[in-house]
């Protein structure tokens, strides 16, 4: 994309011509969200209003849609006059009937649904179809044409557009801010956005902090704190604040409209000076609108006595029973017939307001941005085999994985400079993943030091000690239509678990919509796992994020346990390339064993879970006396040992060891996708035979998904069950009972032959376990570390 | 309490002699600290040092010790000199060392743990045991003495404070937030505490904000603002700010000493200004501390030619290779003997640095409040058997259950003026618990207008619309041994599960500490639940903190699912008595059918788990064709009118109806202490019937549960699968295939005998969903609310 405004293009404020212009769109807007709250007939008003005319459950949120719509007006007059790219995002997403009302009245709308025509039948099938089954949701949802942030779950409009603006330089995000989700922990982290923003490659992002004073049954605090307190607070975030207070008019549209070119002026000018090389470096104060207007503003201003307008109690319905209560239907009249309909609508209720909105895509309800990018490209990839391990046998090289990654990410970067980004909290380096600084450095807009290492105004690594704004971004920049990755510690996965949540939401939804580009998916990647956070200890201990990903429908979620570097490679070359799913991708990234060669591990991760023979000792199709199952790479290497113990120590026990690298393998195909076909599920696991199943993390993931395979009770499961210290990394499987040793007698206890060494082999595990307890009691930090014990292939 | 100290006392800045004292406590607890991450032998140096010395695995965060222990130090200085009751929260947790060595130093490490005998021995067992196997964790974790708080998830420190000095007068929380947490969300967005903070009858809260300039591989974005922008921020949110910036010695002691006097003695002001009638009701401007350090001051400045002192580089171990490289153990013992250990402690290695080590409880690390309270009363309770909803017989009245949990509450409040507290995200009035405002306003300290409804600086009713700072200021509450519950709209708990994972993880690790008091249980209640989110839509529909809760250990997990009024009243009252769990409670709260009287529902939730007798057809023990299960109230209504179809429809079917309230019943009595016996599951579940199991969450949680019981598989989940929309009730359990008239289906399919009315039974179910289909498709807001259908008893 490149510049389509002059950059010195005057931008006037509006004249008492365009601000009638603007005052009629607005009403019109106001008047179609009543409708759309209250009104199943009569949409034009053309007969007197009847109890008949009202919809029996009356929902919708009028408060906050007057603000919504307001500023929507103003911002459309603004692309109107300068051509300028914009989307809007509306915080308090619950104002959702004054975005429909703006698509309808842009004609997108009926572009998008056609059986909602732009006319008096198409207005009361708005009205209809609003809040009610088999109509559309009350939020900003997906359904909504322009919108990529459904405003349901607060506290997210805002890295939600900072990451749309990432790499999109012809991008002006406008993010309505209401106060009471000002309140929210994620909305106050989220201000720092633009310590992170280049305004020479990036789009600005224009927050209006709407403060109407109140949420739903009280005021909030940036609504009753002194101006000058807020003030102070957002020029500490680095904002330069530009206020408008009020609800006169037409004063209010002058002021706003003054407040609006103001701040694109100095936008442009902003972004003119870093691209034309005159910028000094300083990271540039950027506009924000603090605008003051009261709650429900040109609603009822007061209902039987008690003050409305300016309340909490416009938050909702202001007027309720309106079907049984006949002063309250004749308020309801008076209302909307003070929008004048007869001036925006003609006869056939075709809108007549059309002065401040913008051309075909410029229309912040059609822009292609919102859309998901309609030629959002692919990323370019190179052949992931290049950056794989060399293995001759497996289990012998200790290799740091996700630093193979790291080189596949570092060429991702240098191969898509403008469409790819990694977003982690203060850890690529830690993750291993610092190869990708050698293409690009850290993104930092606050002063440098010429110690700082790989840091710089030009680079597109994303740190910011916030899971709340990394996965956030990460979610702006790739609905619209861009791609990357979310590393974290796997503990602290949690932390943004919810956004992890609202956003499969969106996929789920989004996927019926025709007209929604299927957009890149959300990769997230947990390195620094519960197993190999013994120096941090128990609270960074926790592989919880991976129950949260089972509880969404299929077609959305992807889970991988890569067990070593080359599947890890394959996996994440599968995630770059797919759209419209959350990908969760798990490995840790200290030394670890490796198993496959990159060719046994490309048909490893497509097949999703595989017999491993190697480390087995029943052929073939031989039936087992045990299956010992894995999936996650500490679970994997400690079946293996648990398998060579077993093959040293009792050869006649015919072990078969199989690993999973894609969960989704194990439900049924009827539950998700990828389940194996009941014939594949039993070449694995048998119909029968007892299953050893060490798995990454909480046992009930895997006996939840099990459930419905045939006799799933013979699975037998260990996992993390939520012990955990600052410990040696083998303590920690001992810990939790998933050691080798600990599942060698499982192995036995569940067996179905009864072999003569057995009893002999139990107490050695007991024995060796026993010798492990003691050295932690008595020796401390003298432990041998038992896991740098040799894992070998069966000869 | 009362106040110990004279407010008027006069606070004088240290003289040299006590300055010397400081800094020699100071590099005592510096000392200390190195000597956990590196000695485990020659704790006093007393021998020239060697590899043999040093731990054969390094582990520890140097960076930020010296600041904690620097305002440690200064803190009790403070305490020594005036009696101020302190507990001290560091945010950056990571560094434990110098907290467990300022208990150390203080006697109480000792005291608590006799064997780490406070001389030479002693500190070489604290040395030895540090972040190793057996011995304790890195962090400021549950074993730290005085400690509410580990630090190891960022972003909890502020709303620990706040919580913890509610309704606590004379406590004074001293808490250092790290410039790497400060980014993140949730601590960014608790800041705003002090609007919640009643001068007369709250603590105070000392923020102390370290700006040490960069966190684990970068600089903080606060660490690189300029000064003003940092002052700019934090006089917004309403704070004084004091700034003390420099490593030069003395001067930074004195320095830092007058910014604490000065803050102190603006708090002792503030609280006697108010507490004395004399205040004018303006929210205080409370004091903080801008600290600026170099980050691993007095460490090493300079190793192998890259600067370590003031960077990123000396956050973990800033020497690393000390057995192997003779040079960096030259360096080690130089920095360590830079302390000046022969000043430090006697030649027993006892301490000689109690000069500004305060006495007994007054010392931060033995403070009675950081124990759980001590004396932590148990609540006042009333007969909960008075707030019963009159039932004659089941399935006729609807209720709102949650309003006779609020009357309940509301009698708490009056019962336990200081002990108590409801949080709330701005819902006490949505979620029907609207009478405890009647005991107590909300709290709000930002200035009040004439028409804000039950709001004052006197109310105590916690609601502000962040679920971080609900939790987290109920976690401060109870673990200083207060009461409390947080209600949260059941979606948006996801939204703080990180912080209930972590506090589980807390209690999990403080049970085994017997010199931890046990604090009262962390009550969560989710109101306004999927089901009944018809009006808000998707977004607001997601039970997934049931599945979170499931992954902790047993000994905390407590999951309640009460099916109307009366059994909410008691399984509210268990968990208001209970200690050390985290009891979720799942009810709706729009109006709903009634089935238990309140002996019936005393009994039930006693039991966990019943057969309902008046609804299904299956006598006594006569075993059934078909087992109704259910759980949750929306699951349970559609189950009752399942079994009533059946009954109606097909008698000859014999039907079960089992509901579960305690939701823990269903594992084994190994798995967790509320599992029922196997004799038990059976006279409920029978050995081999199918059960079609109605669950309020995902249908996951409760296949994981059932896992190992006989013949799991016979359980046929129906549950929540993701689906919702805007609509109705109804039409939510339509879309999610658990409708009573899925229900019928189920059973038929599912049930042993094949009944020769089944087919028309299926016939007529199908054709009922057709009708409601086409309702939807057809007639939008018109639909019949098929909800409203009476449910009857067997007559």
């Amino acid at each position: 994309m490149t510049l389509t405004v002059s950059p010195d293009m005057e931008l006037l404020p509006p004249n008492e011509h365009e601000v009638a212009a603007l005052d009629a769109w607005w009403r019109a807007s106001m008047y179609l969200t009543v409708g759309q709250i209250y009104l199943r007939a009569n949409a034009l008003l053309l007969e007197p209003l009847t109890a008949d005319h009202i919809k029996p459950r009356l929902l919708g949120h009028w408060g906050t849609s007057p603000g919504l719509a307001f500023v929507y007006a103003h911002v459309s007059r603004l692309i109107s006059r300068t051509g300028q790219q914009c989307i809007y995002l509306a915080g308090p997403g619950h104002g959702g009937p004054a975005l429909v009302a703006a698509s309808w009245l842009e004609g997108s709308y009926t572009e998008i649904y056609p059986d909602v025509t732009r006319d008096a039948e198409g207005m009361q099938r708005l009205f209809r179809q609003f809040s009610t089954p088999g109509g559309i949701p009350s939020h900003v949802s997906v359904t909504t044409p322009g919108s990529i942030h459904e405003g349901g779950e607060l506290g997210y409009v805002l890295v939600h557009a900072f990451g749309a603006v990432m790499d999109n330089p012809d991008l002006l995000a406008v993010a309505v801010v209401g106060d009471g989700e000002a309140e929210t922990a994620p909305l106050e982290g989220s201000w720092k956005g633009i310590s992170f923003l280049n305004p020479a490659r990036d789009g600005a992002v224009l927050p209006v902090l709407h403060l109407n004073d109140a949420k739903i049954s009280g005021p909030t605090v940036l609504g009753r704190k002194p101006p000058e307190e807020v003030r102070a607070l957002f020029a500490g975030h680095g904002y330069d604040v530009v206020e408008v207070e009020g609800s006169d008019l037409p004063g209010m549209h002058h002021r706003f409209a003054a407040a609006l070119v103001e701040c694109w002026q100095r936008i442009r000018t902003i972004q003119q000076s870093a691209r034309t090389g005159a910028w000094d470096g300083e990271r540039p104060r950027w506009p924000m609108i603090v605008l003051r207007t009261p709650k429900g503003w040109t609603g009822p201003h007061e209902v039987d006595g008690v003050a409305i307008e300016g309340t909490f109690r416009s938050h909702q319905v202001p007027l309720s029973g309106v079907r049984e209560n006949p002063a309250h239907l004749a308020l309801l009249e008076e209302w909307m017939k003070s929008y004048r309909p007869s001036e925006l609508f003609d006869e056939l209720g075709r809108p007549t307001t059309g002065g401040v909105t913008p051309d075909g895509d410029l229309r912040m309800s059609a822009s292609p941005h919102a859309g998901g990018g309609d030629d959002s490209p692919s990323l370019v990839l190179r052949d992931f085999r290049q950056y794989a391990v060399e293995l001759v046998t497996p289990g012998v090289q200790q290799v740091e994985s996700t630093r193979r990654l790291g080189q596949m990410l570092r060429d991702v970067y240098l191969d898509n400079p403008e469409t790819f980004r990694l977003f982690c909290p203060d850890e690529t380096n830690s993750n291993r993943l610092g190869d990708v600084l050698t293409a690009s450095d850290r993104a930092f807009m606050e002063s440098l030091l010429p110690d700082d290492e790989r840091l710089s105004h030009e680079g597109r690594v994303m740190e910011v000690l916030s899971e709340h704004n990394c996965h956030g971004w990460l979610e702006g920049y790739t609905l619209t239509g861009r791609h990357g990755v979310f590393a974290t510690y796997e503990a602290f996965a949690m932390v943004s678990a919810s956004q992890t949540v609202q956003h499969s939401k969106w996929l789920e939804e989004s996927l019926v919509l025709p007209w929604r580009a299927a957009v890149p998916s959300l990769n997230v990647l947990l390195t620094s796992t519960a197993w190999r956070n013994d120096h941090n200890g128990f609270s960074h201990q926790g592989p919880g994020l991976i129950g949260v990903m089972l509880n969404h429908r299929a077609e959305v979620t992807r889970v991988y346990l890569p067990p070593d570097a080359n599947c890890l490679l394959s996996v994440a070359d599968h995630c770059l390339r797919s759209r419209d799913y959350v990908n969760l991708i798990v490995i840790d990234k200290q030394p670890q064993l490796q198993y496959l060669t990159i060719d046994e591990a490309t048909a490893h991760c497509a097949a999703g879970a595989g017999t491993w023979e190697w480390a087995g000792n029943a052929d073939g199709a031989q039936e087992p006396d045990i299956v010992l199952a894995c999936a996650g790479d500490t679970p994997t290497l400690e079946t293996v040992a648990a398998a060579q113990i077993l093959r040293e120590r009792l050869p006649e026990l015919r072990t078969r060891v199989v690993n999973v690298v894609d969960l989704m393998v194990l439900p049924r195909p009827t539950d998700h996708p990828h389940g194996l076909s009941s014939e594949l599920f039993t070449r694995l696991f048998t119909d029968d035979v007892d299953v050893v199943f060490a798995f990454h993390g909480f046992p009930g993931a895997v006996h939840q998904l099990v459930h419905g395979r045939p006799d799933a009770d013979r699975f037998h499961v260990r996992g993390f069950i939520e012990h955990g210290t600052t410990t040696t990394p083998f303590d920690m499987t001992v810990l939790n009972r998933i050691s080798r040793f600990h599942l060698v007698m499982d192995a036995l206890n569940n067996s179905r032959t009864t072999l003569p060494g057995a009893d002999e082999l139990r107490t050695w595990c007991r024995h060796e376990l026993d010798r492990h307890a003691a050295h932690v009691r008595e020796h401390m930090e003298d432990l041998p570390e038992i896991r740098e014990w040799r894992v070998t292939a069966r000869g």
